[in-house]
């Protein structure tokens, strides 16, 4: 097995991707903020079906977390990454430093940074409501990345509906050449939704977020019983929510416009967040 | 002389892109909103100096003008255009649509279009003030151009000094591989900066305007005899401004970081705007 190189400066990195370049190598990125899961591997392994080179960035973001979230004990586990991403044939990992990403005085998302700002109307709903700032901050380094290193594909995973559809949106906005895959959500056995943050959870909580998984579920079945009212669905499901979670959302909007949505439809995307013991967790169902 | 070919999707260009970048070609861009003249022209011929193909793009962007601005009366002249390009051997016109740039229902800067928003502490002085949201859409629409045509080299004057330096900033902060030229300002015969907006001038306004470089050169020669405050400065040449033109501003700021300048030095920018008889006008100065 070989082992993943880990590059952390942008020179080093563009580079490799010169090289790669001159030799017509197609380049999928997987852009992680690092303590990779199995949701991490599925993005990996279908980059791997896709791409010559795949390339994995490991940056844990800090204009993309708002003041008192959990930016600082945010797991960081580079050798344990370095090696999954060994094991499913990484080409190379890509894991600068904040200093290298933002090298002026503004490392947060301040007044002397140029920010990408996606629409506000898709920005003042969901997690957007939760995270002033937020997409602001995941735009940006998202098309940093995509400027340094210039994929021809790049894969996002569902979980982060409303990230994934931000992203799609910058991307035909700005007229980035680059294709964007869309991929499933990975779960755990039980059904919780693949979080780095599920490493936050006790035992307990674990075990009561299920049902999380479960309400989304019960949202499917109401719809293939002939349901169409969306808020119908969702407080029929509600009920299955623990009272110990706190629920942020649970609500319904296209997957593309994040236009709400009344009727349930192909592409209806039904998103929930709670907090459970202080830990937030977001899914997601999409029709 | 060949007649200048003008492509007015983005399909086309990116078609006529992708075989130049085979033929490992250097593109120069040269961004403007039309109506060329002999500042444009300057941009130009340093572009075919520079660079094996040279695309001038012509788009009289919506998004960067403000409410009550003078978008509807901005000249277009494109055959006057392609004459001049033809005659310095532009390869390329680039002139798409407002609907071809802004698919969306948003052909302004509204709540449903993905923005470059500069750094505050960039906009929040000079022009823009007096434009809000102007350097928005400036930075929004260069980067798409940049996107679309992925130039090595991206050649602006440095009339507009504040747009420059706005612009240098975003190559910086979302790393951006190309390179800007910033090019000195070209002046009629009689002093007065080059502008499409000139046009707007009546002869006697022209006249009056005459004194805005008149007050510039008095900066410097202020500077040169030992003057080293930049208000001082300031305050002197202003009593050269014509009592008829209405001083928006004339302000002092370091060229790179526009940080308000105390003290005259190497990279100190000298900016003014003025307004006279409803034609807004700027100009500047670069120690």
């Amino acid at each position: 097995m070989l082992i993943t190189e880990i590059l952390y400066t942008i020179t080093q990195i563009r580079q490799k991707i010169k090289s790669f370049k001159e030799k017509k190598l197609v380049i999928g990125l997987v852009p992680t903020m690092g303590a990779l899961h199995i949701g991490h591997e599925s993005l990996i392994k279908r980059a791997k079906q896709e791409c010559d080179i795949v390339i994995v960035s490991i940056f844990v973001n800090p204009i993309q977390f708002c003041l008192g979230e959990d930016f600082e004990k945010y797991p960081r586990q580079i050798e344990a990454d370095r090696q999954i991403c060994s094991k499913l044939g990484v080409d190379i990992i890509f894991a600068p430093n904040a200093d290298e990403m933002y090298p002026d005085e503004a490392t947060r998302i301040d007044e002397n940074f140029t920010i990408v700002a996606p629409p506000a109307s898709y920005q003042n709903k969901l997690c957007g409501n939760f995270r002033k700032g937020h997409f602001n901050g995941v735009a940006t380094v998202v098309l940093k990345l995509f400027n340094i290193i210039t994929p021809d594909k790049a894969y996002f995973g569902r979980k982060d509906a409303q990230q994934l559809v931000i992203i799609k949106k910058m991307i035909k906005d700005i007229d980035l050449p680059l294709e964007i895959v869309d991929c499933p959500i990975i779960r755990e056995p039980e059904g919780l939704a693949c979080s780095s943050r599920n490493k936050y959870l006790s035992a307990e909580s674990r075990n009561k977020a299920l049902c999380i998984f479960k309400s989304l579920k019960n949202i499917e079945k109401l719809y293939n019983t002939g349901i169409t009212s969306a808020s119908e669905a969702i407080e029929l499901s509600k009920k299955l929510i623990d009272p110990d979670l706190e629920i942020e959302y649970f609500e319904a909007f296209d997957f593309e416009t994040l236009k709400r949505a009344e009727k349930i439809q192909k592409n209806t995307l039904f998103a929930i967040a709670v907090k459970i013991n202080g830990v937030r967790l977001i899914d997601n169902l999409i029709i």
